[in-house]
């Protein structure tokens, strides 16, 4: 259980309503997801975070079906439960089935792996990028 | 330094050899890249764990610039700094640039906070996916 | 379900028995908390913790709420699901209310995203402590 | 070495000039930080980061000192290296002597502990805030 | 629940069904572990993470009963529920008591703790191996 | 380097003294290790880390290289480079030759890699040990 109270989606507070109302035209859903309900029990850091979040997922250079599968390797990373579930319906709805999602996961799973041997084995780095 | 003595990358043990060869050939380089060398200490590990990433690396229903991106964002979220720099250097020379480096790490740093967050505030999931 | 059974609160073994008073009467609560009495499994090690816990959380130059606030930002950055409820409880009950609560989670989440940025960017340490 | 050229602190970027001289008079000091010149290489996302943090950092219910103190044990566990070591002069600077930073890193120590045991003996949570 | 629908254990699909067959023969089991139906949604990532587990747990240098402590000390770090349930049987069944698993699990607790201890007081490395 | 000055090995203060004379003991060494020195700087909070190591980390149920292994396996999961290093030279000095390390640092990988898929597919547990 949530360890604040949900606030309520038709609530009264004014800087709450405008971002629930973002949220929903945005996202194109007509019920507000908990953990923005959860945010709001803090009305000028939920702002933050959604404005931040809508300018972020914008589709730019990246498409917005990469930076779903982006949130989704990070959220795996990080054993986030509501952010593995929000972001594999996500990355379903924008047409990865199984087959590129058993993909995704196991580039996620290799990683964790690699990482870790490199970091156990101490090796110093030789594959450099060239900054630009 | 590593903690284990690189292996040469001309070494005659024939297991090791073998997959020395098929890196370099597989990723068009002419030297054994260190995690490999370290990876060699126990030849059977080194053909286990290259053998896994080739399958796994190779282009299928997602792109090869999308897997690195996912290898990248892994990698970045565990700070891992061997992977970080060798992912930033598959990126870059699979045409990312700065703006799309930028675009893909906004997305990192922005759910590595989201995550904390639902999980601080313990959100019960609410947007499932379709399990298929 | 814990992995081993939580030992009885009124148990006969005596180590125990005195850890368990001393939780009691140090917290001013009447049960033993879960955690305690899955490491009363190994009563040596129960001691070590609780003895511990208890220098450690004493006040000193940094008062008790800050130090709950401190295991409040450790356990949502880990994702532990017992410490971040029993956590929440302790800063609740010294006073944060659901604004200050929102102040502290936003500055866990934001260094969160800013820590993996620092990582991904390999910057180097340039503002640095000086040691004493 | 960061993997992309730092933004030079004279740029003629309008966009990251008005946030670096922002930066400055905010945190009083004469140089950019490296990790803002790395992010200035996405100018909104420098925009987008630094307006967030310095919304987040403002003095609130919760004080200065305690903010900094978050930051670093949010870093120590995530280890950091570039915000351990920020942060760490970001305390000393408020006052925080070498007995305060002890007090905090054996918190961070502790919970970093007691979170792992909470999680391998899988306990049920049982002291749970109250929901406001 | 898991995102995607397991697999049935009586599949068609003959190469699921050969791993399969290989899991319940190597583990003396008559079911199939959720994990192993949840990878099997891609067939050739499940014989790959399967052949690869399959080949490091044999005992070799390092015995079974190590492996699987080993593999419990990670997943505890981790936090990952499945794997702590999943390996605390596994050390159980080969005999690890309630004393032994306090043992393993103070020393998982212990390196959580002293690793961030380390990495906050940025220690410099004095204690090196001998490279082999 | 270090945030805080390494207090020097010959120190005046009681209290360090006598733990350092009991760290150079316990562990047949000359020198105190920096992470030692970096503790020391709040005499306490050292007392209370090397009382605690030395009680886990005596030979019980659990021999010292098992003990040692797990340490490194933790270390390893956290990319702590002090004690990476420092647990590479204990196993080595404890035996583990290159083949042997090859084998553990195998398992740390695999369940790293095993870990995030059972999350990413949020498996439900279904191998579960008995409480006793």
């Amino acid at each position: 259980m949530s360890t604040v109270k949900l606030v309520d989606e038709h609530t009264d507070d004014p800087k709450v309503r405008v971002v629930f109302e973002d949220i929903k035209a945005t996202k194109k859903i007509d019920r507000v997801p908990n953990i923005w309900r959860a945010l709001a029990t803090h009305p000028e850091h939920l702002e933050l975070c959604w404005t931040r979040l809508k300018a972020i997922m914008a589709s730019g250079k990246v498409d917005a079906l990469t930076k779903e599968i982006i949130a989704l390797a990070v959220s795996a990373t990080n054993g986030c439960n509501y952010c593995i579930n929000s972001h594999t319906a996500a990355v379903q709805r924008l047409g990865l089935d199984n087959e590129g999602l058993g993909e995704v996961l196991a580039v996620v799973g290799l990683f964790n792996q690699m990482n870790k041997l490199a970091d156990a084995y101490q090796v110093e780095p030789d594959i450099l990028p060239t900054p630009r």
